[in-house]
């Protein structure tokens, strides 16, 4: 069994060379990756001051963060999850090793869209657990569905599912959530849901898997909707028959998550006004990018139901996404990520522009961008 | 290949019952887990409030704090480390992941000291690496020999070598880290090094396996000598050839760890004369066991050359450490950790204090101790 080569971030290297642009003294947007550019809320700023000015810390668990995180499941869903069923871990990434780790074995199959989180693949890859990539393009809204899952033949250990996607932003609506759920628990596959983008969806609010599936594993952070990223603190749901595994897992691999972290987002929980205020802002980005696509000459766009990105076809344009987005941000000083990062089949024709900055920022990339895309239609015209 | 029974810390369960005490209205002592009783360094706290109070935060990689570690490795130990050799991770922790996924695959052997941290079986066994455990007694003075390592057939895959150890305290010497390296040289047995208690000595100083393995995979962490367990933030040191298995793993598996920790880590390495105060502290602590231990009767403990550990021998009390334990806590308030979550052999034999409390928690907790200790080995020999 041999160490698994895996891919790095193709956005890592595109985000490098853009923060060289700008020591160059270039002006530098910065739409490569998925995290909001608003800080943490004000209250959760408020009472890590305070955490630092009078607690010492130590290795700690907030039971009363579980215990806010399982109300949320019961006033957001009306879903009853146990406080001790959540497991805090630094980000939604430990989550999903965590899961992964509590589920799984080498060499089972687990199955997952393409296109799709690139961590997803990279993760059960370096776990040496098969990922089973199913091509979703335009006619499944770049999702997996039930139809596809029920025909796997074997039927893989397991699923991913994202709701809203990334890097598509695409939401499954309850009906397909429910179908998906039916399908694994007739073919006994195990279900993780990524829900790190829920409170960010801008046509109808994403559903829980939970709602569908009881015994579904649950991803979900404060670095998104809660404006957290870089304070890496996210959350598990595991059933209770896996909560003895899933904590003894966290304990030997993690430790607890970062105790300030814990603190500011029990703080954050009652930001909703401001919070509302960042999807007002995303909604407004997403608004200007969906006028300004066509004059960009980009019809073909997965649909942008949540998350905070617009995964656009550029086939027409180039067949190295990679080279793509370094010519585009070298002309404009935009970065973007190359749909290589998620889709190392298809990839290479399309990319994600993340709409989490500023409006006055996504303003001034699209007012960038599209002369260059004209140009770039233009000699592309010209050559064929 | 089934998942993995993961065994639970047992002083979690002794932690928890302590917290109950407290709840209760009793006074409780803990000397359970191995952190520090001391907040973070004062300039550390200063410049998280200054970040928090100016900069959005992102996820984000301090290249200043690489290029800080690396010359922790020159002026400490006289290493050269190019600092991209260095990976910032979310805690020792995640580094022991990042590094077992880096150079094993499952079904490789790795040996280690018996007794050693409890994390090292737990997670080499969710990672389905096999442990190698090897019984270290006072002979040895609980540490793996190269003597051990070289007879050991076949020839594992990897070592963990620990020094100071965990829970023993015990430092390995120059020589015998060079005779240990050069086994591993001879058979390819890829060396992990975890020096998290580097800093803390009382003895001599610790030495560093780079010195002697410039391959060696190397763990440390700000949660110990630098007093900021809760922040969460450790790093490992890759040999060059290893450098983009190891990013790429981290970029998929983790992500950077929190920002905020790692801008008051950069400030932490500025507080010599604080964090040394706390090493006088520990040394005081340390003292005043070490006077104690006969009144308690414990004759027989690891050498207690750095960390900020006693690893005592209670044989003649009791085959149960962790019934002992639970005992000691409800009888005095004060808790321990018992041996078992290090050695699931001998470990029953065997507890281990903290002595990283202040010195008058210390002092409070010998002279509740003394009395109990002395009442049981009355009542065993009225027994025997």
């Amino acid at each position: 069994m041999p160490i698994p080569e895996i891919d790095p971030f193709h956005a890592i290297s595109i985000s490098a060379l853009a923060h060289q642009l700008e020591q160059d003294g270039r002006s530098v947007i910065h739409l490569e990756f998925g995290q909001p550019s608003t800080p943490a809320p004000r209250a959760a700023l408020a009472r890590a001051h305070h955490v630092l000015d009078t607690d010492p810390m130590g290795y700690w668990e907030s039971e009363a963060l579980k215990v806010r995180i399982a109300a949320h499941y019961a006033t957001a869903y009306g879903v009853s999850v146990a406080p001790e069923r959540i497991v805090l871990t630094c980000g939604a990434s430990a989550a999903l090793v965590l899961a992964f780790c509590t589920q799984f074995v080498p060499g089972q199959r687990v199955a997952l869209a393409r296109p799709g989180y690139v961590a997803y693949r990279n993760t059960l890859r370096t776990l040496h657990i098969q990922p089973v990539e199913i091509a979703c393009g335009p006619a499944e809204r770049f999702q997996l569905t039930a139809g596809q899952l029920a025909v796997l033949d074997p039927a893989p250990a397991g699923v991913i599912v994202a709701s809203p996607a990334n890097p598509t932003g695409t939401i499954l609506s309850g009906a397909e959530l429910e179908d998906i759920a039916r399908v694994c628990q007739e073919r006994g596959i195990s279900i993780i849901s990524d829900e790190i983008y829920h409170g960010l969806s801008y046509t109808t609010p994403a559903r829980t898997m939970l709602e569908y599936a009881p015994d579904a594993l649950i991803i979900n952070s404060f670095s998104k909707y809660f404006s957290m990223a870089p304070w890496r603190l996210g959350w598990l749901v595991v059933p209770e028959k896996l909560v003895g595994a899933a904590r003894a897992r966290m304990g030997n691999l993690f430790l607890p998550p970062s105790a300030l972290s814990q603190h500011a987002a029990l703080a954050a929980f009652e930001c909703e006004e401001e919070l509302q205020g960042h999807v007002a802002t995303y909604r407004t980005n997403r608004d200007l990018f969906l006028k300004a696509l066509p004059a960009m000459g980009l019809a073909h766009i997965a649909p942008p139901d949540g998350a905070f990105y617009i995964y656009a076809d550029i086939r027409h344009l180039s067949d190295d996404s990679l080279t793509f987005c370094r010519d585009l941000l070298c002309d404009t000083g935009v970065a973007t990520a190359p749909g290589l990062d998620f889709d190392p089949v298809d990839g290479r024709f399309y990319i994600r522009f993340s709409f989490a900055a500023s409006t006055d920022r996504v303003q001034d990339a699209i007012s960038r961008m599209i002369p260059w895309f004209q140009a770039r239609m233009a000699a592309k015209s010209i050559k064929t």
